[in-house]
C-alpha cells in the first residue's frame, strides 16, 4: 500500500467558474501497474469515507480478496473538498493567506472526476479494468465513464443515481440547515459547526438505515421506559463519533456538491449522457435503500446500452453497499465471468 | 363553535412523577350535546396542530361534511405542552415566579388523555361515539380506548402504532438534537431555540413525506441548475413556515411524549394492553407512511378484538391522513354503517 499526494501546478477550473491554485489530490495505491498497464481497479469513495478502502471495505480490498493487489492495480483518491489529505476548505487560499473555510467552493462529481484524469495521466493509466463505487462515489464513476468512454472496461456502480433526487436533496439540504443552525459555524476555525454537523450525522444515518433496520438493531427491550430510549443514544453516538473524525467545512461542501449531481447537464439530458457509456456495466442496487431507491439503479441499468442489474439483499438499507460484500463480491464475480467467456 | 378552557383546581401528576398546578386545558366544541348525551366525537389532534379541526382538516369538520356539528357534538382538546392554550413551557411555575421554559415536564400520551378525562367529567359526557385521531392523535386515542374499555363505542385510530418505533424514536432524537445545538437554545425567553426548530420541522417533513412525494413536487425542472434547488428552498420555507407559529420548548416535549408512547406500559406488554379495546375499531394506514409503516396498523389491526384494517391510498405518505379526506370519509361512512346494521 502507498499514500501518495500528486500536485498539480496549474489553477484548477471548476463547473461554478471557481479557480483553484495549489490543487492537489491524497490518493492510495494497493499493487502495482502491469508491464500490459490493464490490471487498475479505480476506487471511488462515499460522503464521509477516505482513500484507504483497507479501512472502510475490509471485506472487498486485500489479499484473496476480490480486489487483491496480488493481481490489480488498485487506486482510491480522496475527494477534493474532504478533509483526508486533498485540497479542502482547511488548506491556505494563496490569494488571502488565511485557510478557506467558508470561502473553499464545492466540487461537482464532475469537477472531481476531471481531477482524478490529471492523476490518470500522470500515472500513465490509459485504461481501468474496473471502476467501482457506491453512493457519492458512484456518482463520479458514471460522470467519469460517460466524460471517457473508451477508458472503462467495466463499471460498477452501486447505490448511486443519474441525478441526485429532489428527496436526497431536502435530506441534504437539511443536514446544511443543522450545520448554519450552529452559531459556532460563523467562527473561522477548524471547529465551527462541530455540533450542528454532529446532528447532520444524526439525520443522514435516517436516510443510510431504515425503519426496519432501526426497530431491528435500536428497540428497547423494557416496556417501562419513559425517556432515554436506544435510538436516540445511537443518533448521539453517530454523531459525536463523526465529529471525532471530519470537518463541518468538508461535509457541508461535499453535500453541495452531491446535490449538485446530474450527468445530463451540458449533454442534452440524463438519458442522452448515460447512452454515451460504452463500458461492460453491472448496476447493483439495495435492497430497502430508501435515500438512493432501488427504482433509479433501474433507470440507470435501462439507459446504458447493455447494462446489467442485481438487486442486493440487505436488511441494512443504503448502508448495504459497505456492508453486504459476500453478496456484492459474488455478483462482481459473475459479472467478470460472464464478461471474459464472451471475449 | 366554542373555544373554552377547562381549569383543574388541583395539582395534576405525571407519569414521570412531575406534579403541575395550575393545570389547564384550551377546547374546541362544534355543535352541541343530545338529549341522549350519545352524539359526541372526540378528535385528537397530531404534533403541531390544534384544538381547530375546521383549519386543519377542513374537509372532515364542519356543515355536510362527515363530522357535521348540526348532528354530533365534536369535541377537540389542545394536548397539554402544546402553545394553543393548554398549559405549556410557557405559562408561569408558581413555585418560582418564573415561566416554565426548560423545566416544563414532558407529557406521555397517557398523561394527556388522563387530562382529557377530566374535562369529559366535568363536560357530563359517559359514552364517546367516535373517537379518531391520527399520528400523536392516534397514539392519545388508543391509550383512552384501553384506560376505559367502555367509554368508546368507535375508534378510528389513523397512521398511528401501539409503541413509538425505534425508528421513529431516532426521527424525534435528531430534531431534539437540531434545537439543543441552537446555542439560543440555552436562553429563558419565547424565542429560544428558534432556529434549531426550523431545522427540526424540514427533518420531520422527510418523515412526513416519502421519496415520490419529493420526486413527484419538488423536482427542477433544467438539468443546468449547479446549486438553490427547489426542495432545498421548500425545506427551508416548511421550517421558518412552523417557526412563525410555534414554540420550541412545545416542539420539544411533545417529541419526547410521543417518544414515550407505549400502550403496554404497566400493562403486561404491547398485545395484552391493546386486548383491552372493547371499541368497534377501524384502523387506517396510509400507503407510503415512512414514519408510521403500514405494518403498525396490521399489528394493531391484529392485536384489537375484531378490528378492521383499511389502507388508504396516497402519494403524501404519512401526511396522508390529513389530506386524503375522500378515501378516508368514505371508509368511515362504510365502517359506521356496517356496524350500525349489526345492532
Amino acid at each position: 500500500m502507498q499514500q501518495k499526494v500528486f500536485t498539480y501546478g496549474q489553477p484548477f477550473l471548476l463547473e461554478s467558474g471557481a479557480s483553484l491554485s495549489n490543487f492537489h489530490l491524497s490518493y492510495t495505491t494497493y499493487g502495482s501497474l502491469n508491464a500490459a498497464k490493464d490490471n487498475v481497479v479505480w476506487i471511488f469513495h462515499a460522503l464521509t469515507a477516505n482513500s484507504r478502502p483497507h479501512e472502510w471495505w475490509t471485506e472487498m480490498v486485500g489479499d484473496g480478496k476480490i480486489f487483491d493487489p496480488s493481481k490489480y492495480f488498485i487506486i482510491c483518491v480522496n475527494m477534493p473538498g474532504s478533509c483526508y489529505g486533498s485540497i479542502s476548505p482547511l488548506d491556505l487560499n494563496p490569494a488571502t493567506g488565511e485557510k478557506y473555510f467558508h470561502r473553499f467552493p464545492f466540487f461537482t462529481p464532475r469537477d472531481m472526476i476531471h481531477s482524478y484524469q490529471l492523476l490518470r495521466k500522470e500515472l500513465g493509466i490509459d485504461t481501468i479494468r474496473i471502476g467501482i463505487g457506491g453512493s457519492m462515489g458512484g456518482q463520479q464513476l458514471l460522470e467519469w465513464a460517460i466524460d471517457e468512454p473508451e477508458l472503462f472496461e467495466h463499471i460498477i456502480p452501486m447505490a448511486t443515481n443519474a441525478v441526485h433526487s429532489a428527496w436526497g436533496k431536502a435530506f441534504n439540504a437539511s443536514q446544511r440547515f443543522a450545520i448554519e443552525a450552529d452559531l459556532t459555524w460563523n467562527e473561522k476555525n477548524e471547529n465551527a459547526g462541530k455540533k450542528g454537523m454532529e446532528v447532520a450525522r444524526s439525520i443522514a444515518l435516517l436516510s443510510y438505515r431504515n425503519a426496519t433496520a432501526y426497530n431491528k438493531t435500536q428497540s428497547d427491550v423494557s416496556d417501562e421506559t419513559l425517556e432515554s430510549f436506544r435510538s436516540e443514544s445511537y443518533q448521539r453516538y453517530q454523531g459525536t463519533k463523526l465529529s471525532a473524525r471530519f470537518n463541518a467545512f468538508s461535509y457541508y461542501v461535499l453535500s453541495k456538491g452531491m446535490d449538485s449531481h446530474n450527468v445530463g447537464r451540458g449533454r442534452g439530458g440524463v438519458k442522452k449522457a448515460l447512452d454515451r457509456i460504452k463500458a461492460k456495466t453491472l448496476v447493483l442496487s439495495l435492497e430497502g435503500d430508501i435515500l438512493f431507491p432501488p427504482d433509479e439503479q433501474e433507470f440507470l441499468a435501462t439507459s446504458i446500452p447493455g447494462a446489467k442489474l442485481e438487486l442486493i439483499r440487505s436488511d441494512y438499507g443504503h448502508d448495504g453497499f459497505l456492508l453486504e460484500f459476500e453478496q456484492i463480491s459474488e455478483a462482481i464475480k459473475e459479472f467478470l465471468q460472464i464478461n471474459k467467456s464472451k471475449e
